[in-house]
């Protein structure tokens, strides 16, 4: 079994590739570290098999939301980031949702119809 | 005092938006870590300001040398990210150098002339 960590984008923000990285990465660093505390086995294994990640779209934030409740129904991480240093959109603008890590196939029944960012 | 992390990407391999998202936000988990072992006061202080990050640029893989070089005289983390699962390039191809977090003042020494990405 795999393990691996999704990053969901909003794509209605029509953010800069720079501003999208720098969401993915805080949606990692604060799914990484939370699964670390609360879910040490999963995010062991992850780490081990070098921390895979995949970066996805949705629509709009409502599309998040949904997201992120199926995530957590299944046990995974889930965590809406909102940055207050945004240049680009209103600081307490939600960004991306992270979601795991945890094993693919779980992951995967939240994510797999989304497309790659 | 400030404290933030830089991901500084290579672009000279012209990676798609997705992949830099994810190479950056390799960057930013696997320093974070680091940091949170061997820095906790500035991994701390990082954290309760909110994991500041910016994604900056640099032309090839010497340049990233360099930058490390440097960054590790200061006494901050930095991190070379190679990643095995890359479809854009070779497996084994160093994408990105991660450097902190640490306070914004060293890190800026380091990073200060490389433009946004």
């Amino acid at each position: 079994m795999e393990h691996k960590l999704a990053v969901v984008i909003r794509e209605d923000l029509a953010l800069s590739p720079g501003k999208v990285a720098v969401q993915v990465a805080h949606a990692a660093v604060s799914c990484a570290l939370s699964a670390r505390r609360r879910q040490k086995a999963w995010f062991r294994a992850w780490m081990d098999e070098g921390q895979r990640k995949v970066a996805l779209r949705a629509e709009d934030l409502d599309a998040l939301h949904d997201l992120a409740q199926r995530a957590k129904a299944l046990g995974l991480t889930a965590k809406m980031i909102t940055d207050a240093g945004l240049t680009e959109v209103p600081p307490g603008t939600t960004t991306c949702l992270g979601i795991g890590p945890g094993p693919e196939e779980q992951v995967d029944k939240v994510t797999g119809q989304l497309k790659l960012m």
